[in-house]
This record gives C-alpha cells, structure tokens and sequence, in this order.
C-alpha cells in the first residue's frame, strides 16, 4: 500500500510539474504558476470527489499532497531546461500518473456503493479532468476532445482492472498490470499516431 | 409518474443529440463526442445537485441517464443528415425538455427545504447550464448571455408552477401546463426575435 | 458581528456591480447580466463551499445576499455613469470586500476542522475565484494569472490574520487589522506596479 502511495504523490507531483510548464509558457506569474500546477495535479479527483459527494475533497485532508504540487514551482524555476530535456522519461511517469489515478478514482467510487460504470467514468474523471480544467483556466479547447491518447487508455485500463478484480478479487498485482495496460495503448497510440475520429455517415 | 419519467429520459436524449452535433461541427473525436454529449444532457442537473448537497449527484443513481446519452453517440452518427432535417421536430421535444427539467429542478430543490427564490434559481440552472457548460468547454462564450431564449422562458414557467401549486398543490396537470408556458414563450421569443437588451441609460 | 455582516453584505454588492459592469461591456442581455453579477459576487465562496462539503451553498441559507446581488442590476442600468466616476471610492471597497471574504472564507474553513494551510487556500479562493469563474465564462484568460494584484495580498492578509488569531486569539480587532492589511498592500501594488513575475533561470 506504501508503494502505490509514493506513486500517487510521484503522479500528483509530475502532473503539477506539467501545469506549472503551461503556466510559463503562457507567461503567468508566480500565483498563476502555483493555481495553474495545483488544478492540473488534484483537478480531476477534485471534480470526482464533489460529484460523488465525498467532501471535504482527498487533498484537504492530507497536506503531503499539496507539499509535492508547491515543489513543483521551485523545481521549474530552478530546473526548466532539464526537466524539458527529460520530457520523454517524463512521458513514462506520467502515464503511470494517469493509470493510477484511474484506478484509484475507480476503487473509491466503487467503495462508496456506485455501479462500475460510474465507477470508470469517474476513474476516467480521476485521470483526465485535470488536464480539461487547465485548458478551459488558460482559454483552450481541450486537448483531450480532439486527440485523446489519454482517456481511451483510461478506459481500457479500467476496465482490464475490473475484469482482474472479477477472477482474482483484491490480488495485489491487478492494479500494476491494469496501469501496464495504459502504459502500452497510450505508448502504442502515441508511436502509430492512433486516433479514434468521429465523422458520421452521411445518410 | 412514468410518463414525466419517460419525458426526462427522453428530454435527456434530445439534449445528449444536441450536444454530440456540437461535437461534430467541431471536429471532435469519438471520447470528445461522448464528454459533449453527457455534459449537455446532464450538466445542469449535476450543478444543481453539487450546488444543494444532493450528492452523488443524481444520474449516478439511475443508470438509465447514462444507457439513453450513450445511445446519442450511434443515433447522431448514422442518422445525422435525418437528425438535422428533423430540427423544427426537435425544437418542440428540446423546449418540453428544458421545460420539464426546469419544474423538476424547481420540485427537488423545494423538496430539500430551500426557499422558492432558490428554487426558481436552481430550476432555471437545470435547464441551461447544460448548454453553459458545454460552451465553456469548447470555447465559446455561452449564447444565453447575448440571446436568452431559454432562461426567460423557463423563469415565466417556473413562476407559473409555483402559481399553480400554492392554488392547486400537487394537481397532476400543474406540470403539463407549466410547460406548455415554456413552449409557448419560447415558441414566440423565437418567432417575433424577442430579447431583453441591457443597455444602460447614460445618466 | 452585525458589522462584519454588514461589510459582507456591502462587499457583495460591490461584486455584483463589477460583474454586471462587465456583462455591460460586453453587450450581454438581461439575464446575462445577471448570471454573470451573480457569479462574481457569490461564486468564490460556492466554489469554497462545495469543496469543503458545506452544501447547500451559503447564499442559498440566506437570502439577504440575493437581494443585494439583484439590486445591482438597476443600481447599474441608472447610475452607470456615477458608478464609473466613483471607480476610485469603489476600488477602496472592492478591497475592503476581498479582505473580507479571504477571512470569512478562512475562518469558515477551519470551523469545519480542516488545516490553517487549506483554510489560507480557501479564503483566497473565496475572495478571488467569483473574479475567476467570471473570466471563464465570458471567454477570457482570468486577469489573477498575470497580474495578481488581488491573490498576494489575501495571502498576507490570510497569514496576518493566522498570527493575530494565535496571539489575540478571538480578539475583534484581528479581522479589520487583517483587512487593512490587504488594503494597504493592494494600495502599494497598484501604485508602484508590483508584480511577482515567474521567469525560470534557464540553467
């Protein structure tokens, strides 16, 4: 349990690490970089949590959370050029990030008595509207309408998960090798360029 | 009760339709398609709910939401040309559903011991904030701000209802009628191109 | 007590009419007008109130601050002019009303049992996100982001107030000390164009 711990910290650091990026991209200051980096981190369990009625949201009630995202700004400021070198490496984490955050979203509305399809949605939710947030806060359109190499992993992954926990109810590996399967189909879908476009027949 | 049940459902439907063409026109791929949809279908009653405490909110509860938006996504995608001919139809079913959601809205946030100030409010939000939403996620600036057609219309109904009931409480036909309110002003806002500019006097 | 309610009170208004003067600017009709003069005034402290599960939101426990939110609007259609005039007297209550709220906010906050650093958090979500859901929906980047003339200052209000409180604790000064604060800080920021601009050393 400590071990998918470390990484749901190490997930919610290189999400914020991500959004402070944006921030100096698009020229903020110092409290825009700050808001920026924590909707980007705790955005999507943020939006989870109030759905799903299980307020005050997770981050209120354990700092270790918002210690990592505010480490996130002195890393940027002091480490731009590296971590950018190390965007690729970065690629990797993140998408452990997502995997786990779906999984993670999808046990605690699992837990709370919902139906495993509001539980993938709000696995889903977990992992992607994060993201959505900052783009809507930055005024874009978000990314994740028009190329979504995150949520279909998102779902695959969720849904490998719950047929794991089906056959072999709490085994310790479902959850690592459901956050392998994103891995995979996002790393797939980034190499081959896979995109799922949605252009009616015309009948 | 199962027909006000079945034009929710069906309200729902129009509204998910309406959001998945948007997704369309803006080029969005299948996951952007499906996001649109639930939030326009959905949307508004979600903040309603998140707003009163009616948490989780309402749709995770009866699946049936989900099964009939989801349906939005195959309907739009092979039946698009018919869909779009069939506008003026869908005008009358997209007004009865704005009506409906804005008495049902009203009923719920009544039925939680709020005032009918709060009520009206809330009513008015389930029915538009669906559309507000959605706009905001794709990057447009909501049309009822500039060219309220909904909200006036779904204000008058919803003062009629509560008219209506202090008269008749609980009369079957109090929904029936406060909706035909709803189709009627929006039916002649439209028609006669009316607005409530707010153009300040320079005093 | 009844003052502090009364500065509330004050402070909403003067939100209220900062949004229905945007709503103006960009030419929104009645009901715009309105959404938007609510959501200025009222929605930092709903945002706060849902993520710390205080539901259903403040405003909706007490009416007082609708009316005062829908008073703005004819106070603007006639006295457009004046109010432009009076920019700079209403810029000093415009502070008084964001000191206010960042403390109120806090206080709220840790009255539910949560830590001094979410309770910091949310009273300057509280006093600047109104301004923030205000930008997202009329389409613009959130002026917080670059120039954070506002957040800086809640913050050392927020923090000032938090060291008050563990010395005096209770005391009835701790509150308009900690809103001077603000004012004066806000007042030198604006002066002399402070800002805390975010630009990596590029090592």
């Amino acid at each position: 349990m400590n071990f998918i711990y470390f990484c749901d910290l190490f997930g919610t650091l290189v999400f914020a690490i991500s959004g402070v990026l944006v921030a100096i991209e698009k020229k903020f200051d110092l409290i825009g970089a700050i808001i920026i980096g924590i909707v980007t981190a705790v955005g999507g369990g943020t939006l989870r949590d109030v759905l799903i009625g299980e307020t005050p949201v997770g981050w209120m009630k354990d700092l270790n959370y918002l210690y990592v995202i505010f480490s996130a700004v002195p890393l940027c400021f002091f480490f731009q050029k590296t971590i950018q070198k190390l965007r690729k490496g970065i690629f990797l984490f993140d998408t452990i990030g997502i995997g786990l955050f779906t999984i993670l979203g999808l046990q605690k509305t699992l837990g709370i008595g919902l139906s495993p399809l509001v539980a993938v949605m709000m696995g889903i939710v977990s992992a992607v509207f994060g993201g959505v947030i900052r783009d809507v806060l930055t005024n874009e359109i978000p990314l994740i309408f028009r190329k979504e190499i995150y949520a279909s992993a998102c779902l695959v992954g969720a849904l490998v998960f719950l047929g794991l926990e089906y056959f072999f109810a709490g085994a310790f590996s479902n959850i690592p090798i459901a956050i392998l399967v994103v891995i995979i189909i996002r790393y797939l879908a980034v190499m081959r360029n896979w995109g799922i476009p949605f252009e009616p027949k015309t009948w």
